[in-house]
């Protein structure tokens, strides 16, 4: 089995939901990776642990979930050099703003980005894109992927057959 | 010089100008305090360190200062079984709104309570109600600092001079 | 029976659902508690007199429940020295982000803090949290608390059993 | 002198520059009428008692001025069966929405009714409006303002004089 | 059978369950009222009719429903010196806050407020407000109107069996 | 079959159920339409290509679909001196503001136009509006629509059965 | 003179200034157009009178500006077959966003289509290419617009003398 | 002269000052970079251009800012595989928070990252983040410029000569 090479981390079991909509991702780009459970403020100490072993163990980008006040991502990037990818869960007051902007909103010198709300797809293909500069092999693999998205774009074409022709020569 | 009673924490030294409209209640009430500055994503080991010390070290409420992605009251209110009151600060995308929602949007089971943004004010009299509970002198500072606040009101009265005059008499 | 010792006001009964998530806090750690039903807006007199007579009851902490316009804890906080925290009900124009900002938005000089939004389980814990600054007993508590939170983060690890492996031990 | 009308009500001094927006509609439609400063939160016995009294001391109408969690207007009308006019003041986190989310928000039961931010003008017009059901002359006198309001804008098409002549005639 | 007091319009039928809420005030405070649909938008020729009329008509105070941009009750009030009451509908991209914005943000000079979302049953009591200014039997109903609503919460308490006995008496 | 004077283009067959609401109103004003599908982001050649042919194919306006980060609209209008008509898809963070925004919010020199959330059947309105400029018959079509419009509004005044009978004649 | 083919309203003089920004491009690109001031609230009948007039005069597009509840474009839009364009003026509670929100959320049935806020410059870019549907010579002013924008663009790459050499040739 | 790894895009020439908050990040960790300007509406073939050149003219990372609509990284992203990081500029009608939600709310299959507000400083660290995976020098760097932030904060404790001494040594 291989070492993994993306760190997948969320604050409470109920945040796999979430995860699940990402890893097809890594596994169609067979691109290692761990699910772990920490959360910045009920397990504190395993947070920081993580966060400071993840380089020496292999992990090269580390994705962290969260919602509300969502503290994972910058206290992970606090103590760790490598890139850190936040994903806001979807919920709360104003359905997970509050978490986009917890994420993203971090002072100048410590960086966290920030994909969309629940997106932990985006976020896996960014790990992706990330573990793909000096990978030719994932690189012909993200381009392939991009074919399929079009692909399916393509296709979703058929389904219009109720409407009037889409005009699709026309543009292509 | 008296063991402070109240923490003040705030993440960077920008925010002392917040911090400074809480004090003269502090001093007023005569309630020994410390202002510390420990970042949770800058000296994240420095922030563990005051939260896991500060009980043992006698004090008793915590004030956490904190804008934008606002996670140092969560951080500590995670080490410690102290009451932290975080002061969301003013600024930023939501102009400060972020901050107040990280604040108190926390996860069921680690508490945090938010007063309003740039509370800093408000924060310490709270600390002060809190320390009253089982201070009857300070109770009745307390009590005169409600007098006096309506005292401030009913002197503001007078400056109405060039209205018809407020009906003072009827609504005392 | 004990006397109660934390205040829970709500300003309708069909906030009673709110508070019952707080409440097994109280009953967990042992705190003599009370719920009583008084609107600001419908019943001002019994909500004045509530605030008056608290301390001399031996009420320690006021918990007041609110939504919407969410006048309750500051018109409490008015007319008593003790710590009012307010949790903000979720509803609304804006999913209750109007109630918490009508609780933390105080005045200088009168203040109240919130907890997030439905937030009675985090107030009952910062009212332990309160009560214990001179309690070693419920410090205790809170501590165990504290370790029972992680137990169950740690527990969860063990449903991932469909994901790769989380690196358990690696973090600890 | 004529005894008051309308009873203005403001928390602190500081909202008496609101008030002066509308006070010159008062005097131009020669209603009489009083500012009294009385806060929700520092003077709750008064601004009680100044509820209490209103309808006994003549006044028609209220019009309460408030920021921030703006509990005035609400509190106010829970003690008097007058209408109750608010006027939310521009500022804090979200520029005075939540000031105004706070007075129309109430819970139903106890109505208040808003004005625009700073509007302390239209909340006297609507003041107006409200005496004027019963009174021709007053009436009489809105009917000429409205006029005097479009008097001003057909005036301002005057100085358009740089730009293309406006159709002035042709929309009469 | 009474000519109505109180003219309450909709845009459109479907607001009508709006309505329904307000109109059991009116009945129980035995007002004369009517309901009619006259678009802003869709029958503007209508809706100028309708503010025009109103007062000759013997209308006292018109209460207009609108959600979206919600101009229904400026274009009322542009053409009537009578008090307008918007109740902004909750639904569309902000909850209802658009509407709610629509109807308070009001030009200068030309007056409408605003209850809270949806709020008819407080548009129908602020117009209950109005009216009884000069009418001691409303007023009396009025004052009975909070007795009941304060009965209601007394009654609630009784309902909380399951918890400790909240203090009814002490707060009395 | 006639050549389409109306583009519509969706960035993915899940937005067809949007452009159903707009398309009877071009079948009943008898304006040839099609819809194609085309993303920015995931068939961006494709998207580029349909903007660039456009106006040679004889389509005379353009109706973009498109929801969360909306680029679609802005994308099209940069390749195309045809009128761009965008329909932000409610949903996401909130609820469709960010699509709105991202659609209106065009820097100065490449204009989108923005109807509502959803607003499918005012896109093609708007289109229609924009064709009639020249086509009397069109204007004739649309002053009938607007009759048929305030028609409906008149029939649902006799739904208000169980109301006080709307004073229908008074205002017509 | 040319009869004016655009018709700008703003309801009042104060948003001369928000005009002006747009002008220059229907001076540039030729084409007649004419400011009037009518106001929905305070010129009521004016309004109408424009809006059903607004055709037979000429006029083909018609740009209202207007800020806070807004109703300016959708009270014109109810009157005239004409496109309506309006424009959001920023400012008040929301910076806009309310008057951005009135424009656009107007009930299906009656399009009204907005631009950004002061977008006024936009929006005579989006009139200009309603007018250059049928008008090559317009077209090719618009190409050559386009062609100028990508000019002052490209210009602006002259400006980063002090970074390092932009890649200039790489990218064309 | 070293080929640039990092390419730093931007719409317009103003949003230099912007970038300008990052470039001294670069120099300090030494990592040749470029900066460009491409506007996704007034020079689409150009940004297509860039996209498509970026990998093999050496590019590693691309960082695009962006305000208002901000397109810009999601157009780029379209048309690389490398990781694209928006920076979201402050201004227009929600502060920024418009072009931080277009940023960041891509649809599934399209990644873009987000930082904050006008984050270009934290763009730049996240972007030599990635770098340094597989660069033992610039974590070292990294690891330096981490103990650099925390001595500034550790520095900034000697400024609070004026309050109580902060209990420096306690905690650390």
């Amino acid at each position: 089995m291989l070492s993994p090479r993306i760190g997948i981390i969320i604050g409470s079991a109920s945040d796999i939901a979430i995860v699940e909509k990402g890893i097809p991702v890594l596994v169609e780009l067979q691109i290692p990776y761990e699910v772990a459970i920490a959360s910045a403020h009920r397990t504190p100490l395993d947070t920081s642990n993580y966060a400071k072993k993840a380089k020496s163990r292999g992990i090269e980008v580390i994705i962290a979930v969260a919602g509300l006040s969502a503290a994972l991502p910058g206290v992970i990037a606090a103590l760790t050099t490598l890139p850190v990818i936040g994903v806001p869960v979807k919920g709360g007051a104003l359905d997970g703003l509050d978490a986009l902007l917890s994420i993203a909103q971090m002072p100048p010198g410590v960086p966290v980005v920030s994909v969309g709300l629940n997106g932990a797809k985006n976020a896996c293909l960014m790990a992706a894109r990330i573990l793909a500069i000096n990978d030719d092999k994932l690189t012909a693999k993200l381009q392939q992927w991009a074919v399929n998205e079009a692909d399916k774009v393509n296709l979703s074409r058929l389904k219009l057959g109720n409407m009037p022709a889409a005009p699709e020569e026309s543009y292509k």
